[in-house]
């Protein structure tokens, strides 16, 4: 866990309601996070919380979690949580690496939402669809891995897009600009930057094939 | 086949060497229509002809068939070829619908460059790569089916991108910026135009897994 760059940033995360700080102390059991045992889903690099925050207000019914590495950007959306009275939503600051420590069977649904898209080729196993990435997280859904992935960028979404395909996952609701669409959508903080400048998002679903 | 609409489409398509009147005909026999017994890659849609004419200059070692439902199209192909002194090109004036009347395992690769979108939901059967065409074209393969598209239609590449994914095919070499790519091409006479556009080419392969 890094706690770093942000005056406060400890008393910040830890002093909230929203904050688990010892994520690992929960594996296998998830859900005593939660006031409801309801299905989770899981955020791999939630940013500032909008996305997160926006679902959690929109679909009570579920339990959402999510993750982010920097907790210089982990204390925006905490502090964003502040005039909320949310029991479904919970924060954990660590690295996508480290998931299996922490995830075990128990997620629904994945969002990868504005992933960096490393978007040389020799960093392509860093990308949070390669096949490295994949791989790690088959054992943390409950039933079949099943992803959700918005980008802007064109190259991590064809990466994605092979990647995807390459480890037997079936694509739906493909769309090559969302805002078109009528899939249901809460922007996360990117995305209404690049709504206001006209630029096409890039949407998908894959659910592997069992 | 359809012979209308040109003034001695007729004339000029059957006096031309690279026009087959009768394709049926050489049901199970298409290498005796060639030089050369070598692998056959088919085009279908090939319009004016400028892909398939390139490619079989550029690639001597294949051998082309194209495709084409509307003769006052195919014509403009035939005319094309005056010029050329190529072995391994012929055109067929036909419809998709009709292809297992003509094509049985003998293409090794079939290109579909910017087919009709046929952009609206209730008409997305007709797309060619709606399972309906998939499902067709499994048999006229000699080995693996094997698809390489480009279109500038992001409907049409979406849902392509879901149809393959559905049959089973791997995606690779997924584009959404083609001529941003050194992927080797050649343009369709559409293409031309939208690349002096600006405007994006979607590209992709699609092999199904065995």
């Amino acid at each position: 866990m890094r706690l770093r760059n942000v005056k406060n940033a400890y008393e910040i995360l830890t002093s909230s309601f929203y904050f688990v700080e010892n994520p690992k102390d929960y594996k296998n059991n998830l859900s005593s996070l939660f006031l409801t045992e309801q299905p989770i889903h899981l955020e791999i690099g939630c940013g500032k919380g909008q996305f997160l925050i926006g679902m959690a207000k929109k679909y009570p019914e579920i339990n959402f979690i999510g993750i982010e590495k920097y907790d210089s950007v982990l204390v925006r959306a905490i502090q964003k949580c502040k005039e909320e009275d949310l029991h479904n939503l919970k924060f954990f600051c660590m690295d996508a690496k480290e998931i299996l420590d922490v995830f075990h069977h128990d997620i629904e649904t994945l969002y990868l939402n504005f992933s960096d898209p490393w978007p040389k080729n020799r960093h392509h196993e860093r990308r949070l669809t390669s096949t490295t990435f994949l791989t790690l997280y088959e054992s943390i859904f409950c039933d079949t891995p099943n992803v959700i992935q918005k980008t802007d960028n064109p190259i991590l979404f064809a990466s994605s897009l092979e990647d995807f395909s390459k480890n037997g996952y079936i694509l739906s609701n493909v769309s090559l600009n969302l805002h078109e669409t009528e899939i249901e959508n809460v922007n996360t903080e990117y995305e209404d930057k690049f709504v206001k400048l006209g630029q096409p998002i890039y949407y998908l679903k894959a659910i592997q094939k069992k």
